[in-house]
C-alpha cells in the first residue's frame, strides 16, 4: 500500500518529537514534511530541535529541511503539535487552503463545528467536520492530556450507568509540561499543587466529548458536574487520577470492572494500527495502577485502572492511568487520523 | 528550672530518632532514658540505631545504654514510638504501672477514655484521662500523621461554619512509611496511589478529635462524611492534601482565609516551647503550598494552606501542607507532653 | 527447532526476574524450571515472586510451581541468579552433578578453571571449563555489572594500544542493589559514594577478563593498574562510568572512536540472539551518554561511549554507560549461554 | 555596632536571593541596595524576583526598590551574584568608581592583581588588592563551587606533605545551574556526565589559590597536575567529588586525618561570624559522607570528608563535599567579606 503523506506542524518542540518517534514506521502514514517556526524554518531538523526523546532521533528524519508553518505544504494531512500561542491561526489557515488538521492544541476544542474526539468514546461526533465552512479543509482536536485517560474510563460507566458528577484529582507527570518545562529545582524532592489552565480543561472538555451531536452539527454538553485539581509530580511520564463518580443507578463493583475490561469500541472493531487491542485494564492488587508499571501498557496507548471501592461521598472511588504523551497527546492525535482514515475521512488524500 | 526527665520507647526507629532530634535542646524535658527491643537493649544507641535523621546524632545520646521496654524505668513520662505492632500491650504495661504514656501508635486511639489529641484542636479532651482506670498512670495518643494537618487546617471552619462533609485526596512523602520504608525502585519515576491501612485513619480519626467529650469521658464522635484517598510520592518530608469540604453555612473566601490566619489556640496561648505562633498560614501564590518550601514553617510545627477555590461538588477546595514526621509525628507528640505539663497533668513528676 | 530448556535458580529475585523478562520469547531457549528458596519452593511462581520489573509478568511463568534448588531438575541448563550468600556451595552441586551452570553471582569468578566471561571480549577464555572436574559439568560465570560496561569499552583499545592502567569512578543506578535494595529514604535527593564490595571486583575482575588463558586451563591475569571507586546515584538503571587511561602507545582520538565503532567480536559474527549488532557506541554530542537515553540502546546490550578528551595525568579520559540489570546482569549471562551454544558446548543437551 | 551597608548587584537571580537569605540577620553587614538588570529595575523586588528560596523572602527586602548596576550606589561594599555574560564589564565600572566589589562570577579571577580567595587557604592573597589600579576600588574573587571544597580539603595535605596531582571527578547537585537550570525532564531518573566550562575551572582555579604570592602582587602558580570530570546528578544541594592524590611525601592514613580534623586558618582565628569552627570533618563511616546528610554541617561552610584509603595509581583516594550554594557560593563570598573587614580592608566604609 501506498502510504499517505503527512506533515508535522511545530515539530520540533516535544510533542512534535514524539509525533515523530511515534510515526517513524507507521503502517498508513508517512512524514514529509516538517514545519516550525522561522527561527528553524531552513535549517535541517537535526540542528533546529534539541532531541529529547528516550530514542534516538530517527535518521530518516534527521535531515529533512524544516519549512515554515505555511499553507503551502504538499501533504494535505497535518499534524498539529504546535503552541497554543499561535496555534489558533495557524490551523485556520490551513484548514480554510483545505487541509485537514488534526491538532493536539486546545485552541479550537470549543468551536461549534470543531469535533474533540477521543475515538473509543466519541467516534461519531468526527461527523461534525461535514458542517465546517472550510472548503474541503477541515479542523479535528485531541482532548487534553489528563481529559484522555478520565474519559476513556468513565465512559463505559456514562454508558451503562449515567454519570452525575465527578471528582478528580490529579498526579501529573513532568512530560506534561513539555520542554524545557519545570526546573528540577522546583520538582526534585517536591509536588506543585498547580498546573495552570489544567483544572478547566477537565471540567469542561468532558462534556462537550460525552456531550450529544445535534443536528446542527454541534454538541449538546452532557449535564454532569465536575470537580478537578492538578498537581504535578516527579515522575517523568504517566498521568495518576484519583476519581470519585455519583451515578445514576448503583451498580456492583464488579459490573463496574466488567464494563471495563469488556470495553471496546470504533477503534477496537476497525482494528486501527494504534489502536489497543483493549482499551481499559483493571488491576486487582491494591498498589495498581502505576506510572512506572503501567504507562506502556498496549505501547501506552491503553488506560489501566484500580482501586475501585466504594466511597461514602459518591459511588464509587478508583484510580487511572494512562501515558500523557502517548495516549494522552500524540499518540491519541494519530489515533484519531487512523480513525479518520478508516471511517473514508482521508479518502482522497 | 530543673528539667523533667522521658523516656523513649522504640528509640531506635526513625520516629525514635525524631524526637531524640527534636528533644536533644528542650527546654522542659530531657531525654534521660532510651528503651527498644531486646535485640538492641544492653547495646549502646550509637551501636543499635541506624540513624538516618538529616541531622547528626547528638553526642549526648550517643552512649546511652539501651534498656528494654519494661515498666522499671526512672523515667515517669514515657513517649511511645513503638511500632503498632507491640505498642499496644507495652503502653499498657507502663500505663497500668502509673506512667504517663504519649504514644504516636495507633494502637489505642480508639480506646474509650483515651484521647486522641491536636492540641490546636481538643486540648479540652485531655480530661478524658481522669476517667482512664490506670491509677494515676495514662495513655495519651497522637493522631496519624496524615490526620494531623488536615484537621488543623479544618478546625476554625467546623468552629465558624460547621463541616458536612470531606473529601480528601492526599500525596505523601516517604518518611512516613518510616525507615527502611519503601524500595528506592519503588517510587524514583513513580507515584504509589495506595498507603496500607491510611485511608480509614483518615476518614475515623477526625470524627473522635472532632467529637463533643461527653459527661462519662468519652467522645461523642462529629457527624461528618469523610472520604479519602491516599497517595505516596517521591518526595521526603511533606504531607500535601487536596481537601474538599461542605459547611452548613458558606462563608466567602475571605471569611475562610481570616478564619485560619487569626487562628489561635490552646498551645499558642500557653506559649508552650514547640507551639507554632501561628498555627495555619495561607499563600496567595498559585502555586503554593509545596513540600519543599514550606515543611518547615515555624520549624515544622504550622499547616501551610492554599488555593482556596469554590468547588462545584462541595462548597470549597484548597490544599494543605504538613511536615509529617514533626507536626505528624514526634513533634505533635512532644507539644501535647507541653500542653500536659503546661495544664498540671504532669505536676507531680 | 526445538528450543532447549533452562532453568532459573533464584527465580523470585530482581535477577531472576529480569531472567523471566528477557528469556519469555527467547528464539532459543525455553525456561522449563524455576527454583528458588525453601521458603517459596512449591508455591507458584505468581505467589511467590514480588514482581517488581517494568513489563507484566509474563503469564507463561504465573502459574509454574517453583522447586527447590537441589540438582534434580530436568534441565541440564541451568541460570543462576542466586545471592552470594548461598550461589557458592548450590552451584557446585549442581556441576558436580553434571549441570552446566552459568552464574551471575561472584562466587566462583576467581576459581581457577572457571571463565569470566563477556562473550565479546574474551571467548577464547571458554576453553577453560574443560579443565573443570565436574564430570560433564560446568560453571562459567559473568561479571560485576559495574566490570562488564568498562571491560567492553577497554578491550578494543588493549588489543590496539595496550593498556597500563585504569582509573574509574562510577555513578550507579539504585537497580544494581537489587530490590528491595536501597531504602528510597537513602537516596531521593542524594548520592552515596560507597558500594560494598563493589570498588574490589571493579579492580580485580578486568585483570582475569583481560588475561591470558594458558596450559593449564587457567588465566594469567592481566598486567594493568586499575584504581575504582563507586558511588550509587538516584537512577533507576544504568551505570555511568568516568574512565582514565594510560596506554603503551598514545593513538589519536580519532583512532580510538574508530576501533570502538568498528569493533566487533565473537557474538556479532556468530549472529547470537542477544548480541547487538554493534557493541560499542559512541556520541560526539558533550552531554551524552546519559543513562535515561542511552540505556536502551541495542535493548540495553550495547555501550555508550563519549566525551573522549586528553588527560593531563592519563592519556585519554571518557564516559562510558551500560544497562546494568541487561548488559550488565541476566543479559550478559544469556549472551554467554548463546555462545555456549553457538560454540557447541551445549551440544548434547 | 553600627553595620556596614552593602548592597547586591544580581540581586533577582538565584545566587542573589542565596545571599539575601544569608544575610538577612547578618551581625556585620546590612543589605540596603538591590540592583539588577534594566528589566527589574524600579520594580519592587518582590515583583521582579521569582523566589526560590526554601526559606520565606524575609520580608525586610520584599519592598526595597531595585536600582540599575551603575556606580551610582550609597553603598561601597558591593557583592556581586551577576551572571557572568555581564560581570565582566559591570564590576570594573564598579571598582574604578571606589567600590570594594566582591564577586562570586567567574570573569575577573585570571586578572594579574585580583585575588582568588578561600578564606581558610589563601587569605595573603588580599593583598594583591593593594597592587589593583582602581582608586581605591577593588575587586575581590570567590573560586567556582566545585573548586572550594576540592581545594578546602587538599590545603592541609599541600602544606604538610606537599601535592604533586590530583584527580577528581564530581557529582554535582542541580543548584549550582542556578534557576531555571536544568530542565526536570534532563535530570529525573539520569545523571549527565557534563556540565559547561566546569571542568577548566577545576583545573586551572586550584592553581592560582595555591599558589605564591610574589613581588609584584601577583601570583605564581602552583605547579601540580590536576584532571577533573564533572558530572551532573539529580541532587538538590551539595557537590560530592571522589579526589585522588599524589604526595610529595606519603604519610599515613591516621597524619591525614589529623591534619584535616586539626586545620585552623585565618577565619577560625578571628572568629569570623560566618566561619565554621571547624572547616573540615572526617567522617569514618564508609557511607559518608553524603550531600543529604551532611550539606548543612557548620550551616553549610564546612567540608564533610570521608572514604580515605591508599590508591594504586596514586597515594591517596577519597571523597569530599560540601554546600555548593552556602560554601562554594553567596556563603563562602560572604566569608571573604568578613575577612576583608577583621583585616582592616573596610575600615573606611
Amino acid at each position: 500500500m501506498k502510504k499517505i503523506g503527512v506533515a508535522i506542524l511545530g515539530a520540533t518542540g516535544s510533542v512534535g518529537q514524539k509525533f515523530l518517534e511515534l510515526l517513524s514506521e507507521h503502517p498508513l502514514f508517512e512524514v514529509r514534511e516538517l514545519a516550525a517556526s522561522e527561527k528553524s524554518a531552513g535549517k535541517k531538523y537535526r540542528d533546529a530541535a534539541n532531541w529529547v526523546m528516550q530514542k534516538s532521533l530517527p535518521g530518516s528524519f534527521a535531515d529533512i529541511k524544516i519549512k515554515e508553518c505555511r499553507p503551502n505544504l504538499d501533504s494535505k494531512i497535518v499534524f498539529s503539535a504546535l503552541d497554543a500561542s499561535v496555534a489558533g491561526e495557524i490551523e485556520e489557515d490551513f484548514a480554510k487552503a483545505g487541509y485537514i488538521v488534526i491538532s493536539n492544541a486546545r485552541n479550537h476544542r470549543y468551536d461549534p463545528n470543531v469535533p474533540l474526539i477521543i475515538p473509543e468514546v466519541n467516534s461519531d461526533h468526527l461527523e461534525m467536520i461535514k458542517f465546517q465552512k472550510y472548503n474541503g479543509g477541515a479542523i479535528i482536536t485531541n482532548p487534553n492530556c489528563s481529559t484522555i485517560g478520565l474519559v476513556l474510563a468513565l465512559k463505559p460507566l456514562h454508558d451503562n450507568f449515567g454519570i452525575e458528577s465527578i471528582n478528580v484529582v490529579t498526579l501529573q507527570a513532568i512530560s506534561g509540561a513539555g520542554y524545557p518545562g519545570l526546573p528540577s529545582m522546583d520538582i526534585i524532592d517536591n509536588s506543585i499543587p498547580f498546573i495552570g489552565g489544567e483544572e478547566p480543561k477537565m471540567e469542561n472538555e468532558p462534556l462537550k466529548i460525552l456531550g450529544q451531536l445535534n443536528s446542527d452539527g454541534q454538541v449538546d454538553f452532557a449535564n454532569i458536574k465536575i470537580s478537578a485539581q492538578c498537581n504535578r509530580v516527579a515522575v517523568n511520564d504517566g498521568h495518576l487520577e484519583c476519581v470519585q463518580v455519583k451515578l445514576k443507578n448503583k451498580p456492583s463493583a464488579e459490573e463496574v470492572i466488567n464494563c471495563w475490561i469488556n470495553y471496546k469500541a470504533e477503534p477496537q472493531k476497525l482494528n486501527l494500527p494504534s489502536a489497543p487491542k483493549q482499551p481499559i485494564y483493571y488491576f486487582h492488587e491494591e498498589k495498581y495502577p502505576q506510572p512506572k508499571i503501567h504507562r506502556n501498557l498496549e505501547s501506552g496507548m491503553a488506560a489501566a485502572v484500580g482501586r475501585l471501592r466504594d466511597c461514602s461521598l459518591f459511588d464509587y472511588k478508583f484510580v487511572v492511568l494512562t501515558h500523557n504523551t502517548v495516549r494522552g497527546a500524540a499518540g491519541g492525535t494519530i489515533l484519531i487520523a487512523e480513525l479518520l482514515y478508516a471511517k473514508g475521512y482521508l479518502a482522497n488524500e
